[in-house]
This record gives structure tokens, sequence and C-alpha cells, in this order.
């Protein structure tokens, strides 16, 4: 059973974040068609899920927590940078519950707007040399690039499925999608940057990317499954968003392997559609051929496997450390990941 | 009177950049949508003056080659990486003789790109490290921080110009856009750390600021007077192609400061459009005006001041140095900068 912990910590780390944050969000010069907009998302909110697990990582591995607070702001950055220019690529209309960035002010200012958060990432990694050496900090920006060239190759592997209209892929192609576009900057790396920080060695990296792997991969069919049936009020995204985009989630791979050769062929043509050309009773329909076919009950068992061998993991990493908040914070995300709407 | 000493050195670093380039741009997964599309760009050629820059001046402050190829590299693949997104952001249709990428494969795929051209600079960039030790790596990564983010802002007050439709431009307007946009990355950039990496102190580094904008303005100016009356088939952009895309160029400034209230109007009007909405004939008609009232003659004027302030500016970094073959490469380039075609 999930804890107040969770919850309770994320204000916390999240507070910490956000305050940091405010460090690289100042209002400056050209305002209007920058660093106004640059500070837009960041100021929408969020769970900050990310920066938390980077410093809890690095406090259940004894680091202060000052150590990891650049970090967790880089990622922070960071995130927002990639979430600007996936909504461009993937044309979306709302972010965090109000319109994108770039439905707002254009594509272009749109694009240099992402581009300016991203540096700003660069340039809370470089400040962390301040308080962890030379060395450390560019170890950290090594993960960083690791990282954030897993996230492209992930989205570039994923605006191809939608270039190519792709009707036929497996559930691999799927998961191995969503470890490099979501899992590494959403939860390996985090674990990566808070173990490194906290034991200051690299050694024993890679056993973070089964875990991240098992509980980020669980985070997003759980997030894809909220977009199909989550309360449209607390969703900050377009319910429904998903079918709108044609996204290649779990739920249309499997529904275009089960469906019958016609149901096949009226889906492809849906596909092929342009976004702005698809139509509402259209969009119903694919939801409704969804639940027939039971495609949400699969999704969620496929998330609930994840989720155990995230639980699994976690209690191989983490089991030899001494007892923490921090620690116990971590190994109730498995859990936590699958609760939350 | 230039030499061909400019010619040859470019030709022989351009090489040395290119040959250390190819570790950068192998091929690998995803192919079609990403690797393929990141080299596409840098194997179109493109006369390698930034990386030249950068390593001349670092042999010319006694630094060893080696030192400095991987900040051209990186400096050459932070240019790719603008060229992709300012494409965008422009909606231009040739770049080097060829159709933009994002023309050739549509705006999310070419966003993407432009991402991983940023991210493999930063890779070169932490590669400094096996070279240059993790102190002098950051410091040259913050000079790169800077740069980028200069550019960042060049390019929003650019944007807002055309958002906004501006009018009443001053040619300090101008000069303080192009000072970020242009002359960080394509001359201020290259000297600093080219100063930075031969002399391995960051002592008189703003010094090189002048120098860099006296000769990136030049530069950019003789840019856009090419893209004017540039021969077209060397020219590797649209011929007039800053006007049929409205770029606030200083002899369009001009232009609207000198033209009668019912030309400004007509101007006003040209400029309000979508530039798909634009005719050939307005395009023609902005650019005889401009030649009527010798907005070509007083923007070569200018350039000519501010390559003459660039030597005066090089004479002062320079005159103390011993003799080299990079030195008086360096202190050739205004002369080149404006003879070039």
């Amino acid at each position: 059973m999930p804890t107040d912990l969770i919850p309770a910590l994320l204000r916390e780390y999240g507070d910490v974040t956000r305050v940091a944050l405010c460090d690289y969000l100042r209002p400056r010069a050209p305002h209007r068609h920058l660093y106004n907009l640059v500070a837009d998302y960041p100021r929408r909110g969020g769970r900050m899920l990310r920066p938390s697990l980077c410093i809890a990582t690095a406090r259940a591995f004894g680091a202060k927590l000052e150590d990891a607070v650049r970090s967790a702001v880089a990622l922070e950055l960071l995130h927002n940078a990639f979430l600007v220019h996936d909504d461009v690529e993937d044309d979306s209309d709302v972010r965090r519950g109000r319109p994108t960035l770039h439905t707002l002010h254009g594509v272009p200012l749109a694009v240099n707007v992402g581009d300016a958060l991203a540096l700003l990432g660069l340039r809370a990694l470089i400040d962390n040399q301040a308080t962890l050496g030379p060395r450390l900090a560019v170890h950290v920006l090594q993960e960083a690039e690791r990282m954030a060239r897993e996230s492209i190759e992930g989205q570039a592997v994923e605006l191809g499925w939608r270039r190519d209209n792709a009707l036929s892929l497996s559930d691999a192609d799927y998961l191995e999608m969503v470890l490099k576009k979501t899992c590494w900057y959403t939860t390996i790396y985090p674990s990566r940057v808070g173990a490194l920080i906290g034991t200051r060695s690299d050694r024993d990296l890679d056993k973070f990317i089964r875990f991240g792997f098992f509980l980020g991969a669980a985070f997003q069919l759980q997030d894809d499954l909220l977009n199909l049936q989550g309360d449209r009020a607390r969703y900050g995204k377009e319910l429904d968003g998903d079918i709108w985009e044609g996204k290649r989630t779990l739920m249309l791979i499997s529904l275009l392997r089960d469906a019958t050769p016609a149901e096949r062929e009226r889906l492809a043509g849906f596909l092929a559609r342009e976004r702005r050309e698809r139509q509402p009773a259209e969009v119903g329909w694919v939801r409704e051929r969804m639940e027939a076919y039971g495609c949400l009950d699969y999704a969620r068992q496929v998330a609930h496997g994840l989720a155990g061998a995230a639980a699994h993991e976690g209690e191989l990493l983490y089991s030899a450390l001494p007892d923490s908040r921090d620690k116990r914070f971590i190994r109730e995300l498995p859990t936590w990941v699958l609760a939350r709407n």
C-alpha cells in the first residue's frame, strides 16, 4: 500500500528544486520573445518526480541535499526543453492544462525557447562545478549527454513510426522506444546521477538501467492509460489526445494486432490522415474498439508486470543501504506509479 | 591585398576539422529518421571559417593543433545545429545549394535533428577533457554556453521583429542583434576559445569581443549584400531570399527610414504578409527601391568601416605575438571578409 511518504517527499524536494530553479528563470531581456516564454512551462507546475528521484537517490547513498540540487534543477530544465520541442514535433494542443507554447506563440519562437531551456539546463550542470568539483561535474555532464541522446533517438523512432504510418509494431518495439524516449530521462538518469553523486563512483551505474527501465515503462503505460480514462479536470493534457495524434501506444499497437482486416484497414486510413483532418467520431470509434478488444486491460497487465519487476530490482539495489525516508520513497515508487491518477 | 594564405589555411584547417568531425557523424541507428539526417548539413560543405579561426587563434597563441581540434569540431556541429533550427524558424527553402532539412523531411524530424547536432557538439566539448583536462574543458564549455546563449537571444530579437512587423529599427538595433546572433559564434567565440586554449588563461578574453564584433558584423553585412547581388550559381542560398523572408537587414532598415510615406506603407503591407503570400513583383520592387535609395552602397560603406575597425583591433591584439602563418591569417581576415563572393 502506498503511504503518504511519496506526496510528502515530492512536495519537499519539489519545493527545494523550485526555489533553486528561480535562479535560472529570472526575468531578463529579451523578455517578450524569449525569457517570459522560457519561464512558462516550468511555472505551470508538474509533480517534480524526476528531480525528487535524483535527490532521493543521492541522499539514500549518503550525499548532502545541496550536492544534488543543481543536478535536479538541470533535469527539470532539460525536461521542460524536451516538452517544448516534443509539443512542436507532435503538434500537441494542451500541456499542463493550458495551450502549448507553439500554439500560443508560433513554431519559430517555441523552437528557440526549447533551445534556451536546454541551454539553461547545461548552465546548471556547469554550475555543479562549485559543489562537486570539475571532475565529478564533467561526469554528471556525460550522464546528461547520454540521457539526452537516448531521448532524441527515442523521439526519432516514434516520429519515424508516424511518418511511415507504421502499422505492424511489436510490444518489444514499443518498449524499446519507451526505454529511450521516457525511461532514460524519467528514471534511469535521475537514479544514475543520484548514485554517482552519492557514492562518487561510477562502478555499478549500469544496474540502474534495469530498475529505471521497469519503473519508467510502468510510468509511461500508466500515463498513456490516463490519457484514455483520466479525469478531464485533473489531467493536464487533452483527453484522448494520443488517439488524435495517432500516437503508437501499447493499446493502439495491440488493437492493430487484434483487429479484423476490415477494422485494420479503417485504422490505417485514420492514422494516415493529418491530425487536423481526423474526426471526433473516428476517434470515438478507435477508443471503443480498444475497449472492445481489451487493449486497456492488456496494457494494465503489462504495467503491473513492469512495476513488479521494478520493485524486485529496487530490492536488489537498495536493500543493503541503511534505512531512510529516501530509500523508502524509492521503494514505494513502483506501487505509486500505478496508483496515481 | 588578400594573399592566397586565407584559402590555403581554410583548406588545411577545414580538412583537419572534417576528418575529426567524422568521429561524430558515423552512421548508426536510428539511421533513416535521425543520423542520416544529422550528417546532411555538415556534409554539404561550407568554408569552415569558424573552426579555422579557432584553430589559428589557438596556434597563434602557442597551442598545439590537437589541443584545438575538438573545440573546432564542436563549433562546426553547433553551427550546423543553429542552421537547422534557424531554417525551420525562418522557413527558409535553400541551404548550401540544396533544399533545407525541414523542406525535405518535415518540421518535426528537423527540430529533433537540430537537437541531436547540438548534443554532438556538447559531446565534442566533453571529449576536450582528454587533451585539456577537466578544468580547462569546463572553461571551454562555459564559453560555449555563453556563445549559444547570445545566439539564442539574438535569434529571439530577430524573430520578434518579424512577429511584430517592426518598421522603425535603427542601425544600432541591427548591430546589436548581429553582435548576438552572428558575431558571438562566428568570430568572438572562436577567438576567445582559441586564446583560452593557447594561453591557458582567461585574463584578457573580453578584448576579443571588440575584434569579433567588428569582424563578424562586417562578415554579416557582406553576407546580406551577397544575398542581393551574388552569383546565383555560387551562392548557396536563395538569391533575394532575405527579401522574401522579410529579414531586417541594414538595407531594409535604411530603406524603411528613407522611403516616402506611401512607399513605407506599401513596404509595411508587404512585410505584414506571410512569406508564402508575397509576390515576385513585390520582391523586385523592394529590391529596386533599395538600389534607388542607395541602401546597398550605404551597407557597403558601413561594412568597410567595420572591417577597418576590426583590422585596428586585430593589430592591438596580435602585434606583440611572434610572426606565424596563423597570425597573418587572422590579420588578413578583415580584408578577406569583404572581398569574398
